[in-house]
C-alpha cells in the first residue's frame, strides 16, 4: 500500500522471478515469514456449529466429508508460503491454476473473477502504523463456491475475529444465511477498517494541521506530502473495490443469494463514503500545504521588507554623514557653529520623511 | 457539511462504533441531544385535513387506523435518537433494517433506494451560519409509500413549514394530489433553501471581494479559502442529489404519479441551476484569491524595487564620499578651493543620470 | 451572463421571493422595466402576410381567429412583467403553468422541453457593452406549436428585424415554409449574434495584445482577466444551447417538419463553432497573461540584476576606501607619495575584473 | 489554422455579412484573389483515361455528358469566389445550397455530412510557412457521388498531384477502383501531408531545444509559446477529421465500396498517429518551456547568491573599518603600534571565517 | 519509445519517403541493418517439434509443406529489411498488403486488426539502456492464423528464448495447446519484460530519490524530468496495449481457443498493473521533483535570511559610526571622556536588541 519506489522494486522483482516460466506456476516467497500456516475450519447451520484447525494431512479427509454437506464450511487460510497446501486446496475444490497463482503473488490490484463454480475477489485489508505515519496492506483473497467460503490472509490477525463472534454467538441473522451473506460479512468487516484507518489518518492531519498553524517548517511539509502520498495509495485500494462490488451487485451467478444482494449494497454504499472520504482528506491536506506554503511565504516576505526599509532608510543617510567626513580643506559647514546638530535634525527629518511616505502607501 | 477535518472524525468514530456488529443494528448517538422525539401527522385529501402530534405509545393504533384509507398521510419525526420508536415505525411500515440504519447513520450521502413498497430517498438540509461563514448540513430522510409519506429529521426547525401552510389553506394543487407530489413538494423546499444559502453565500464573497481591494491582508486569503471550502462541501451535497433526480424522472415506478413527474423535472432543473451558481461562485472566488495574489505580489515588488533604486543610486555615491574620507597624506584634489563643491556636482550629475536612465527603462 | 458576484445575488434573491409559493406561480418583478409590454402579431402564408400590434384585451378574438386558420402565426411578446397578459396567452394556448413561470423567471440556462402539443426552448440573446467590455445576455423563450410560434423577450430589440424583412420581402424560401422553419429562423439569428458580440470580443483581445506588449501594468491584467470571465460566462449560455440544438435534430417530434432539420444541423454547426472560437479565445487570453506574467517577471529581474551588480561591485570598493579612512597613527600606506592613485588605480582593476567575470558567466 | 487573434477577426467578419440573409446564400468573398477559378476534369476507367480543363459555359454539356457513363469522373475546382459556377455545379450534381454555402465559406470544422445522393466531407490542406514558423491552412471540400468526386480548393496548389500521376501512368490499383477509392486517395494524400508538417514543426522544435540549452532569452521562450500555439492550432483541424474518418468506417452507404474500407481504416490509423505525434510535441514543448524556466531561475538564484555573499561578509567588514574613521578624541587603538595591521588581520580572519561557514552548509 | 525530438523526425521522415505511392507499397529502409534477415521454423504438437533456420528460397516449399498439417507452425522473422521475403510470406500465407506496410512501418501504435483469417497485433518490446536511462523500443508483429503464429521482430534479441526453451523441454501445457496458446505465451512474455524494465526504471529513480536528499543540484532535476519523459513513452507503448488485449478477450473469432481465453485475461491483468507503476512511479517522480524544488528553495532562503539579517543589524551601526566619523568642528561628542566606549556599548545594545526582535519573531 505505502506508495514507495522501494515497494514497487519488491513487487517487480518477483514479479522477474516467473519470466519463462509456465502460467499457473506457484512459487514460494524468497523469504519466507517464520510463522507456519494455519488452517482454521469453521462448518455451520443455523442449529450447529463446528470449529477447528486443521494440519496439511487431515485436509483431504476433512474436506471431502464437509464438502457436500448443506451447511456453510469457511476455510481461513492465515499465510501463503505453503505451496503445496495452496496447491491441494485448489485441487480439492476445483480452483483454476491461474486463480492459485493470483492468491500467492501478493501485489494484486482488487478484482472479481468468475471462475466455472466459484467467484474470487482479491481486496486489501489496511491498517494504519501510527509510527511511521504509513497504511499497511495485506492481500486477502476469498473464493466463495457452493457452500464454502475459503480465505487466505498473509499474516496472523484478528481481522475476521467479529465475524468468528456472530457465528458462535448466534448474533444477528449470520447463522440463518448462506456462504453468499458470509462472504459479504467477510468483506464488510474489512471495509468497515477503512474507516478506522481513515481514522487514525485524520487524527494524523489534525495533528499537522495544529503544527502548520504554529511552526511552519519543513518537517511539517514533509509530513503533509507523506501523508498525501498513503492517502494516494489508500485511494489505489478502494477504487477497484468500488468497482468490484458493483459487479458483484449486477453479477448474475447462482452463488449470491438474492436476500444477500441489499446487504452488498448496502457495503457498496459504505465504498463510496470512504472514497469521498479519501477524497476530502486529500482536498484538506492540499489545502493545508497551501496554507503552509502562503505562511512561509508571507514570513520571507516580512523578513525582506524589514530589510528594505531599515535599507532604504539607512542607506542615504549614511551617505550624508559620509558626506561630512570627507577631508576637503574647504568645507564651510563643517566650521558653522549649529553644523552638526542641523546635519542630525536633517536626517532624522528625512528618516521621518520616508517612514511617513511608506505608512502612507501602506507598508509598515 | 463543514468541509473540515475534526468533522471527519466525528463520522468515523460513529462508524467505528458498529465494527462487528450486526448489518441493520441501530445505535443511539453518544451524545443524545436534549430535544425529546416528536412525532406529527397531518392527513388529508380534497376536503378534510387532520393534523396532530402523537405519542410513541398511539403509533401503532394511529397508524393502523390512517394506514388503509385512501387520504394522503404525512408523518414527520423529528430527531433520530429514539431508536424504539424508528424501530416500530419500521415495522409497521414494512421498512428494511439496513433502511432504518442509514435513516440514524447521520452521514449518508444523497441517495435514492427502491424498497419493496417504498422509495427511499436521503438529502441535507442546509443553513448558513453567519457567524462562522459556514454551511450547516442536517440529514432528511424520505419515505414515500402507498399513500403515506414519512420524514425525518435531526432536529427542529421550520423548513417545512411552508409546505404545512399550504396544505392547510389549500393553495395551489397540493390538496388535489397523491403522495408523491406531497413529497416532491417537500424535496423542493430543501432545494429552494439551497438559494438560500447560495445567497448568503454570495453576500459573504461580494464583502470579501470589496476587501480585497482595499486592503490584502492574510485575513482576507484565509476568509477566501474558508469558503471556497464550504462551497466544495456544498457541491459535495448537491451533486448526488442531481442524480436522485435524474433516477427519479427515469424510474418507472407506481408510487410515482405521472402527473408529478413534470414537477420533478421542474426541481431537477433547480439543482442543475444551484451547481452552477456554486461552479461559479467557486471560480469567481478563485479569481478573488488570484487578484490577492497578485495585488500581494505588485506591492512587494513595488517595495523591493523602491530598495533597488534607492540602493543603486547611492551605493555609488557613498563609495565616492567614501574616497575623499581617506586620510592619504597627498591626495591633490582635496586641497582645491572648489573641490567640494565640485564632488558634490559630479554626484548630483551622477544621480540624475541614473534617474534618466531608470526612467528610460521604464523601471519608475 | 456578466459573470460577478453582484448578479448572483440578483437572481437568487428572486428564487428566495417565491419560496412556499406553489410551482407555477408568477410574480411580477420587483422593480418592474418602464416600457410597456407589447405584443406584436405576423400572419403569414406563401401568398398573404398580415402585421398588427395588439392590445391585451383583444388578444383572445384575435388568436382564436388565426389559431385554426392554416397559416403560420407569429406572437412576439416583449417585455415579461405583465403577468396578466402571460397568463391569459398559457390559458388560449394551452400552456403548462410550469412552463409559463419558465418564461418569466429570467434566469433560466438554455433548454428544450417537450409540451403536450408544443416545443418550449429557452436560449439567451447576448450583447456586448462596449463601455464595460461586458457581454449582457437577454432571456429568449420561444414556443413553437400547430401553426404558431409565440416568442417572449425581455426588453425592446432589433434582434428579430432581419427575419421580419424576410417575411415581408419574400427574401428566400420562408414563406413558403411551416412555423417550424420561422423558429429556426429566428433560433438562427441568435446564434449569427453571437458571432457578432465574439467579432467585439477578439477586437478586445487584440488590443488587449497591443497593449500587453507595450507596457505591461496591473491595468491590463485586470482587463484580461474581467474578458476571460466574459468569455467563460458566454460559454454557459452556448455550451447547453448546443445540446438542446442536438436534441431537436434527434426528436420525433411531428411538430419539426423534416424539410427544417438540415437547417437545424446547419445551426448546431454555428454553435460548435461559436464554441470552438470561445476556447479558442480563452486559450488566446490566457496565453497573453502568461505573456504578461513573463514580461513583468523579466523586467523585476532585470532590476534585480542591476542592484545586484552594482552593489557587488561598490560594496567591495567602499570597503577599500573605508580602510584608508581609518585614523591609526600608524598607517604607512597613508605617507606613500603614490599611495592615493595606487588605491584607485587598484580599485579600478578589481572593478574591471568583476566586470569581466560578470560578462564571462553571462550576467551582463 | 494559425491561433491568432487576428484570425478570428476575419472569420466572424466573414459570419457577421450573413446576418439576416436567407441560410444557403452564397457570398463572393470581400477580396477575392487574382488568380481565376479553374475547372479541371479527368475521366477515367480501367482501360481509358481522359483529361481537360473546362470552361464556365461548356460544364453544363461536358458534364452531362459524363454524368451517367460508368466511368469515374474527378472534378477538381481551384477557387471558390466564382459563385455562379459554384451553384451551377451544384444544380447540375443535386447538391443541397446549405452544402454549397458551406463549400464557399472558408472556416468550417471538418465534417462529413450525408446529402441525399452524396456525401460531403470539408478537411484542411496544412502547410508550415518556414519564415513565420506558422501552420497555414486551406479548407478542401470533397463531394462523393455515384460515380464522381468534386473536389474544391481555395488556391492552386499541387497537393493532388501525386493522385493524378497515379491515375495517368496506372501505378496500383487505382485505375481498376471506383469513386470511393479515389474519394480515399485524395484525404489520404492530404493527411500524409500532415506529416510533412509534422516533419517541419519538430525540426523547428529540434532547433528551440538546443536554442534553450546554449542560451536562454525572451526570444526562444516566445518562439516556444508560438510553436505550441501552432501545435494546438494543428489539433483542432485533425481531432474533427479522426471523427471524420471514424464515421466514414461505421456508415451504411452504398457510396462507400467494401474494398475501400480496409484503406479508410488505414487511413483512420495515420490520423490517430498525427494526434499522438502532436500531443508528444506539445509535451516535448512543455517539457522545453520548464527547462528554459528552470535555467533562467538558476541563473537569477546565481546572481543573487553572489550578492548575498559578498554582501554579507563586506557590510560587517566596513562596519569595523567605519568605527576606526570615528574621530573620537580619547580612542586608544588607533595609537597603538600595530593596531592597524591588527585589525587588517581581525578583518581577514571574520571573512575567512564567514567563507568556511558558507562553504560548510554547502552555500558555495 | 524514447521520447525525444529526434526520433520523432526519423519517423516523419520515413513516412514523407511514402507520399503519393499507392498504399501497401513495402519500402526498405534508408539505412538497413548490416544483419541479415533469418527465418526461423518451429513445428510441433504433442509428441513431435521441428526446429530448423530456412532460407529465402525454400520458403514456399517448407511453408506449403507445414501450412496444412494440423501442427502449430511457428516462423519466426528477425529483421524487417528484407521486401522480398516479406511479400513472399504475404502472399504465401494470404496477408493483406496493408498488413504487411504495417509490419515493416516500425512505428506503430499498438493495435489489433482481424484480417481474413488472420489476426494482426503489433505491440513493442521494450529494453532499459542502463548507460543512457533511456527506454529502447523494438517493434514486434504478431500474426495469428489457421496453425500458424508468424512473427516479426527488428533486430535479433532472446527475448522468446524463454518460449522456444517451453517448447522443446515439454515446460507445461504449451505443447498440448493450439496456436492461439503459442501467440499468448508469446505476447505474455513481452508484457513480463516490462516489469523488467519497470524494475531498472525504479531502481534508477530510487538512485535519483537519494541524490535529492543529499545535494540538490541542476543535473539530479535534468535526471528526474528525463526518467519522467520515459516512463510516458513507455505509457504510449502500453495504454494501447491494454486495448487490444480488451479486445481480444471480447473477440468472437475460432482463431482464438476457448482455453486460451483465461490466459489472455491473465496477460490483461498484467497489463493493468504495469500500467499503475508506471502512473505510481510517474507520481513519486512528480513528488521527487517538488521536494527538489522545496529543497532548491529552502535553501535559496536561508541564504536570503542571512543577508537580511546581516545587513539589518549592521546598516544602521555604519550609519551610527558614519556620524562620528564627520569632520564638524563642534561635535561634543568626539570630545568626551567615554565617547568611544559609549557609543560602542550603545551599538552592542542596538545590535542585541535586533537580534532578540528577530528571535522572537522566529526569524532565526
Amino acid at each position: 500500500m505505502t506508495h514507495r519506489i522501494s515497494r514497487f522494486r519488491e513487487i517487480l522483482a518477483q514479479r522477474r522471478r516467473k519470466i519463462g516460466l509456465p502460467p499457473g506456476t506457484l512459487l514460494p516467497p524468497e523469504r519466507p515469514p517464520a510463522e507456519p500456516v494455519t488452517v482454521h475450519l469453521i462448518d455451520y447451520d443455523a442449529e450447529h456449529l463446528k470449529e477447528r484447525e486443521i494440519a496439511l494431512e487431515e485436509i483431504e479427509t476433512i474436506l471431502n466429508y464437509y464438502k457436500d454437506r448443506p451447511t456453510v464450511t469457511w476455510i481461513d487460510v492465515t499465510g501463503l508460503h505453503d505451496i503445496r497446501l495452496t496447491e491441494q486446496l485448489g485441487k480439492l475444490l476445483s480452483i483454476h491454476p491461474l486463480t492459485l497463482e493470483d492468491i500467492t503473488s501478493t501485489s494484486q490490484r482488487p478484482k472479481l473473477e468468475e471462475g466455472d463454480a466459484y467467484l474470487y475477489i482479491v481486496c486489501h485489508m489496511l491498517t494504519f502504523d501510527k509510527r511511521n505515519c504509513t497504511v499497511e496492506a495485506e492481500q486477502v483473497s476469498l473464493i466463495l463456491g457452493q457452500g464454502f467460503v475459503l480465505t487466505f490472509q498473509e499474516r496472523p490477525g484478528d481481522v475476521f475475529d467479529p465475524v468468528r463472534e456472530r457465528l458462535r454467538q448466534q448474533i444477528g441473522r449470520i447463522r440463518q444465511r448462506d456462504a453468499s451473506y458470509l462472504a459479504y460479512a467477510l468483506l464488510d468487516v474489512i471495509v468497515d477498517h477503512y474507516f478506522v484507518v481513515l481514522e487514525a489518518i485524520s487524527e494524523r492531519a489534525e495533528q499537522l494541521e495544529a503544527e502548520v498553524l504554529e511552526q511552519a517548517d519543513q518537517q511539517v511539509q514533509h509530513g503533509l506530502a507523506a501523508l498525501r502520498r498513503e492517502l494516494i495509495g489508500m485511494r489505489r485500494a478502494v477504487w477497484p473495490l468500488r468497482e468490484v462490488f458493483a459487479e458483484l451487485q449486477r453479477l448474475e451467478n447462482p452463488l449470491i443469494a438474492p436476500e444477500t444482494r441489499p446487504f452488498l449494497r448496502d457495503t457498496y454504499d459504505h465504498i463510496v463514503q470512504v472514497i469521498e472520504i479519501v477524497e476530502s482528506l486529500r482536498e484538506l491536506l492540499a489545502g493545508l500545504t497551501d496554507v503552509y506554503l502562503s505562511q512561509l511565504n508571507h514570513r520571507m516576505n516580512e523578513i525582506m521588507k524589514v530589510l528594505t526599509l531599515v535599507g532604504t532608510i539607512f542607506i542615504p543617510l549614511t551617505f550624508i554623514v559620509g558626506i561630512y567626513g570627507m577631508n576637503f580643506d574647504y568645507m564651510p559647514e563643517l566650521h558653522w557653529r549649529y553644523g552638526y546638530p542641523a546635519v542630525m535634525l536633517l536626517m532624522l527629518v528625512l528618516a521621518l520623511g520616508m517612514l511617513y511616505a511608506f505608512r502612507r502607501r501602506g507598508w509598515i
